[in-house]
């Protein structure tokens, strides 16, 4: 808490007297009510435009009593539920962002700079994913446990046997989101967490933080939570990890480097409170041997190219930073891709022809300008962003890049292509000789979030895929049958994991229930089986 | 490297040039050869005689060169292999240690200074669960990846759907190991590994490394294994973490203190290597409300109590160290406790009338001295182990202590009680109001790994079990009707998951075939379904 203040301090030191009247500062929701920091705050800007929208400050916050709070009161009232309860309670929660859906797309037009498509990835997803947990949710059933897997016997006597159960653990999650997806970041955390039966305290980026403050405020608003079940705390991170105890879980989206002071955090160190991470990740696209230039699954690889660079300008974990494609199309590929590229429009997302908005301020832009930087050394010019005029848009002001392909005909030389990651519309082209080359070239990401396969032949695809499976969470393979079906390489659905091994930080998310592991805990229940009939669910209604 | 050569010259500086000769020096075995350290070593210790056993010293290994090895040549050929034929070496490597059976008692007499039964839960219970392990994978069949559950639709259209995989990570599997089970510790750990196509280093702690590298040589002379599958070093443990890769695992059994710089190592911190941590745990029995001093359940928990107290000297990880019964029978269980504690004969287990051996070493029991003073300050004492005459021992010599039962009628007081783990035949006796506080005094130990519950209503000992489910990794629930048939407190069975949350570390070993999710990596594939049907198992013979 110090240090916060201290960070508020600074941050208004900077900003002159002579400016503009403050902007709304936003409150915090812990302990059960609405509380202001007791700093002038952070500003949040406008990307496109530069204007100050709001400022958050988390500056005074009795941090003790709101863990305390959520674990005592939100905790206590999550596990009081079933599943089936709980998983209503995330459908009313889907209503209440439908009816505030045109809210959260200004919002994100103003604060992200997205264009409308993009936002939707965020906004819609959200609340997707809500959605695909409260129906599995609701297969679960009336009961407040679950059995794992059937009973072990533990010798021949039948008599005694080990059945493992699964339990809510008796704390928080504690989730540190990602600027990107403010809004899905939230929500495909919180809602596998509060159908467990485990209260959510979510500190979002504070350059993005003012969607997902609006939505948790409409859903605290509504009242259709127990109280305790939700909190939000915006600003600095300080002091959040040093309250958690050793039941609590963190999730954590973000840099590498804040990832490892987390691991390394007393908490996580020396209480085994569960963390899950994920982290960078320099992402793949591969065009199997064989497929000849303009050809079916050629064309598909360009396009997802194309779109995952261009989509949100790149800034997904799970966009594509390296397209790998066999020697004999690398020249067809850049300049299809190029070609594509070329036709995409830059600039302020509330002119209805522009296809690509802006990145999510300037300390992104900077990093953005100076990854690329970096990988224009090891590479050549396939297609230059600069050459982007950008529409409605001072490209004084505006945080707006258009996108770019390196290309190089070193991939094994060029280490810092499979080590930088440029967090914009930027991606690296390179040829492979065979398939086992290409795959290599592709492990070089040391641990990947998603790799795309793009390929006509059944048998070589499930093969390639099963060679990248230990070294990425999801391998989406496309073929010409499911050209126009598949739900894109940088889609994370709720039924597929979502992490990577490695550089990716080791997490596993979502992927339908299995995501609800996180927040329980197992255990062996050795007893007769008279015990352990008792234990079986009440039959469903 | 440099660090451990220090360390070795240390040691060999305390030792005077005029004791003995020197005893054997114990071969680590990495990157397929047998190779000495190049220090003098640390030396190996009979507890109950003092004599020198053997040394063992890692200095001067190419710790780099022995990682690389087991990645590259024991890892590819452990993945070529399919499940069931992973089992069926399993099965060999329990062909080997049953011929071997005999010299592993003789070890564990020397070194351990068990008595044969505690002897036999360190060398069969290693060999049964490699068994179990083998049982297992055979039924995994011809395979060279699992699938985890059933594809899941990604959206209306079947055409696409996703597929989660399990494949082995593409690294090495390093087990820093405990003291006290130095053959299970590294069976339980490496069956599942092995099985996985995961190849092993393992570490073994140095006061019992030698039974440990015993089983090793037996296996790797007998030629059981490809090269690369296993492997040992034995002394320090300095410099192993820096050679893990983003593929590797870690196992470490041991302190929580040591746990807390495993998981802030650079390679853990930083390189998302998995990390599985079984650490301190203040275990607990419990006698259900209602149960009459004298009656069924009252007399199995006392049997309990006083088997797990003087099992191994109390030096195993699962054994009880806190005592909760109703206040009405309070002194009727210490009376109970006691008198049997005081037929425990104590002494040299090479005499046949002993039933309790020695503490694995000097340090170890300095350690119990001090543990035990620490817990009297805030303790009644009970039975006093200082009252038992040691058979067949020298008092002055051997590392022998009879079993201590402490008590207080003030329990949630005394917080050292729940804080501090005396890794020997101590436990603490307390009484309960109502459940709820019997309870909660079970979770003040912060997660354990185990929990036993003792009673004759079936309905309220399950119920009691989900309430503890969420601080422990087991919970053993004894009836009447199991009186005969259970499988003890503190037996680790290959079925049930062994670990526990909070304290306990946090970590899941073993559980059936779940223990091989440690050594796998998941993935979802998303594909056509044409692709996807490619990925399942070919039909059983």
């Amino acid at each position: 808490m110090p240090a916060a203040g201290r960070r508020s301090a600074d941050r208004r030191a900077s900003i002159p007297p002579s400016e503009a009247p403050l902007s709304e500062l936003l409150s915090n929701f812990v302990a059960g009510r609405w509380q202001a920091g007791n700093g002038a705050g952070t500003p949040l800007f406008d990307p496109v435009l530069g204007t100050e929208l709001a400022r958050v400050d988390a500056g005074g916050l009795d941090l003790r009593a709101a863990f305390d709070f959520a674990r005592e009161q939100g905790g206590a009232a999550l596990r009081a539920l079933s599943y089936r309860e709980r998983a209503a309670m995330l459908a009313a929660v889907v209503k209440v962002l439908q009816a505030n859906r045109d809210a959260y797309y200004e919002i994100a037009t103003a604060n992200s700079g997205t264009v409308k498509n993009d936002s939707a990835s965020d906004i819609d997803g959200g609340i997707y994913t809500l959605s695909t947990y409260a129906k599995l949710g609701e297969g679960l059933g009336d009961r407040r446990h679950l059995l794992d897997s059937e009973a072990a016997r533990l010798g021949k006597d039948p008599l005694f046997q080990s059945q493992h159960v699964l339990v809510p653990t008796r704390g928080l999650a504690l989730f540190i989101n990602a600027f990107n997806f403010p809004g899905w970041g939230l929500w495909e955390k919180a809602a596998p967490a509060l159908l467990s039966g485990v209260p959510v305290v979510v500190k979002p980026a504070t350059a993005t933080a003012w969607l997902t403050q609006r939505m948790v405020k409409d859903v605290v608003d509504a009242g259709v939570l127990p109280a305790g079940a939700l909190s939000i705390v915006c600003g600095s991170s300080a002091g959040l990890l040093d309250q958690l105890q050793p039941f609590d879980v963190v999730s954590f989206t973000g840099s590498a480097d804040t990832a490892a002071l987390i691991r390394s955090h007393p908490a996580v160190a020396q209480r085994s409170v569960r963390v899950n991470i994920e982290a960078d990740s320099l992402n793949s696209a591969l065009l199997l041997p064989g497929e000849a230039a303009g050809g079916e699954a050629f064309e598909l690889l360009v396009k997802e190219v194309a779109r995952e660079m261009t989509q949100k300008s790149g800034q997904k974990c799970t966009a594509i930073r390296r397209v790998f494609v066999p020697q004999a199309v690398y020249d067809a590929a850049a300049a299809a891709i190029g070609a594509r590229l070329a036709k995409t429009t830059v600039g302020n997302p509330r002119n209805d022809t522009v296809r690509m908005g802006a990145l999510v301020g300037r300390a992104q832009l900077n990093s953005v300008r100076e990854g690329l930087a970096t990988l224009r050394a090891h590479t050549d010019l396939l297609h230059d962003g600069a050459a982007h005029a950008l529409i409605d848009a001072d490209p004084a002001v505006a945080c707006c890049v258009g996108p770019t392909l390196l290309g190089t005909r070193a991939p094994a030389a060029a280490q810092q292509v499979h080590d930088v990651e440029v967090f914009g519309p930027v991606a690296t082209l390179m040829p492979y000789g065979d398939l086992a080359e290409g795959l290599a070239l592709v492990r070089r990401g040391q641990g990947s979030l998603a790799a795309s396969l793009y390929g006509s032949d059944a048998i070589a695809l499930a093969g390639a895929a099963l060679e990248l499976a230990d070294s990425h969470g999801r391998v989406h393979v496309i073929s010409p049958d499911v050209g126009a079906a598949h739900t894109g390489h940088g889609n994370v659905m709720p039924q597929s994991l979502h992490g990577g091994p490695g550089r990716a930080g080791g997490g596993e998310e979502l992927g339908g229930l299995r995501a609800l592991n996180f927040y329980h805990r197992r255990a062996a229940v050795q007893a007769s089986t008279a015990v352990l009939s008792t234990l079986a669910p009440a039959p469903q209604a």
